[in-house]
C-alpha cells in the first residue's frame, strides 16, 4: 500500500467477520461480532522521545494482532477500509 | 499459548470460582465471589521507557498472582477466556 | 507562501472536495465528504524538547498527507484558506 | 505470610479497634473509630523509575505505621484481612 | 516599552481592525473581524527547563505574527492595550 | 515526638487560636479565626526523585511556618492534634 | 519583613488603588479597579527540580511587577496585607 503511517501508528486490516455459522446459516449483520483480529499492513517509523531517539514499533507488516475493543481511526485508502492504531494500544500478537 | 502480549501486558487465567460450599451445597452463580487469583499464562517483553530501555515485567509464566478487583481486558483465545493486565496493576504474587 | 509556522506546526492546503460525481452529476455541498487529504505548504522548525534539542517535523513541503477528521486550526493567508496541524496529529503520508 | 506485594506496595494489618471503653463498657461497632494504625506485614521490592532503578520502599516489615483515612486496597489472604497501600501514601511511622 | 515579560511570554500589539470597507463604507464594530495579526513588542528571556537551561523564545521584537483565536492576556501599559501570549501559543510568523 | 513523617511530609502543631479579645472579652469558638501559623514538630527525610536522590525538606523542627488555608491531614498522636503538610505546600517561614 | 517565602513563591505588596479621580472626586470602593501592579517584598530561594538544582526566582526585592488578574494567596503579616504568587505566574516586570 502506498501509505506510510507517521510516528508509532500502525495500519491494520481487520479480518472478515464470520457471516455464516458453522452449520451454514447466514448471520444477520448485527449478530456478527466485532472482529478484533487484524493483519498489520504498514507501520510508522516509531515515536520520537525526549532525547530524539526513535523507538521502533513492536509489530511488523504481515503479523496478526489483537486489537482493543475501542479506539483506532478508520481510514479509507484506495476504496478499502483500514484502521490506524497506536503501537502501544495493540494488545498482543499471535505467534507460531 | 500462541499469543504474545505487547509491552508490559500480562495474560492471566483466573482460577475457577468455587461453585460448591465446603458442606457440599451448590452455590448459585451470583453467590460465587469474583475470583481475584489467577495464573500467569504469558507476559509481554516489558514497557519501553524514555531512554529506550525495556523494563521487564515483574511476574513470570506459571506464577500465581492477586488481581485488582477492577480493570483488565477480557480476551478470548482459542475459545478460552483470559485477561490482560498491565504489570503495574497486578497487586502481588503468592510465594512459597 | 510568506508564512513560517512555529515549532512543530505544519501548514497544509486541503485537496478540493469532489463536486461532481463520476457520472457527471453535480453534488450539493453537504453531500461532499470532508476532505482529509492535503498538501504540505510550510513546516515549522520542529518542537523544542527538555534538553533544548529541536525535533524536525516528519513531513516535507509538497508531500501529500492524511489529516485526522477533527482538529487543526483554520488560517487565512493572502485570502486563501489553509490549516495548521501539529506534526504529531498528521496520520500519515502518501508515498510512491 | 506467603505473599509478595509488587512494586512499591506495602501489605499492612490494621490494629484492632477498641471495642471496650476504659471504663469497661462495650462499644457498639459504629462507635468504634476507624483504626489508622497498622503493622507492616510485607513490602514490595520498590517502584521502578524511568532509568530502571528500583527505589526501595521506606518502611520495613514489623514497623508500626500511620495510614491515611482513605485509600488502600482490602485483600484477603488465608482468611485474614489485610490492606495494600502504596509506600508513598503511608503518612509516617512510629519510632522509639 | 518599559516592560519585560517573564519566562516565555511575548508582548504583542494587535494590528488595527479594518473599520472601513474597500468601497469606503464605515463598518459597525461587531462587523469588524477579530484581528489575529500582531506585532511583537517585547519578549521574555525564555522558559527555564528541568536542567535549568533557558530556551529563548522563537520570535523577535518587530516581527509580525499570527495569533490563535483564543487565549492571551490583555494588559494595559501606559494607557495602551497589549496582549501577552506564551511563545508556544503563537501560530507562526510572516516572513519576506 | 515518637513519630517520623515519610517522604516530604512535615508534622506541625498549630498555634492556639486567640480565645479572648485584647479587651478581655471571651470569643465564641466560631469567631476565632483559623490559625495559619504553626510550629514544625517533625520532618520527613524528603521526597525521592526519578534518579533516586532525596530532596531534603525546606523547614526544620522548631521553625514557625505559615500554612495554606486549605489542605493538610489532621493526625492525632498521644491524644494531641497535629497536622501533616507536604513540604511544598507550606507557604513560608518566619525568620528573625 | 521577617518572612521567607518557600520555593518559588514571591511575596508582593499591591500598589494602592486610586480612591480619588483626577478631578478630585472620591471613588466608591467598587469603582476602584483591581490593582495588578505590585512591589516585590520577599522572594523564595527558588523551585527545586528533578536533579535537585534550585532555579532562582526571576524577580528581585523592590522590583515592580505585573500580576495576573486571578490567583495568588492573600497573607497577613504584622497586620498588613500581602500576596504570594508563584514566580512563574507573575506576568512581567517594569524596567527603566
Amino acid at each position: 500500500i502506498k501509505f506510510l503511517p507517521l510516528f508509532d501508528r500502525v495500519l491494520v486490516e481487520r479480518l472478515m467477520a464470520e457471516t455464516v455459522t458453522k452449520g451454514g446459516i447466514m448471520l444477520p449483520e448485527k449478530s456478527q461480532g466485532k472482529v478484533l483480529q487484524a493483519t498489520v499492513v504498514a507501520v510508522g517509523p516509531g515515536a520520537v522521545n525526549q532525547v530524539r531517539n526513535v523507538t521502533p514499533v513492536s509489530v511488523k507488516v504481515g503479523e496478526k494482532v489483537l486489537l482493543p475493543e475501542y479506539g483506532g481511526t478508520k481510514v479509507t485508502l484506495e476504496d478499502k477500509e483500514y484502521f490506524l492504531f497506536r503501537d502501544g494500544d495493540i494488545l498482543g500478537k499471535y505467534v507460531e
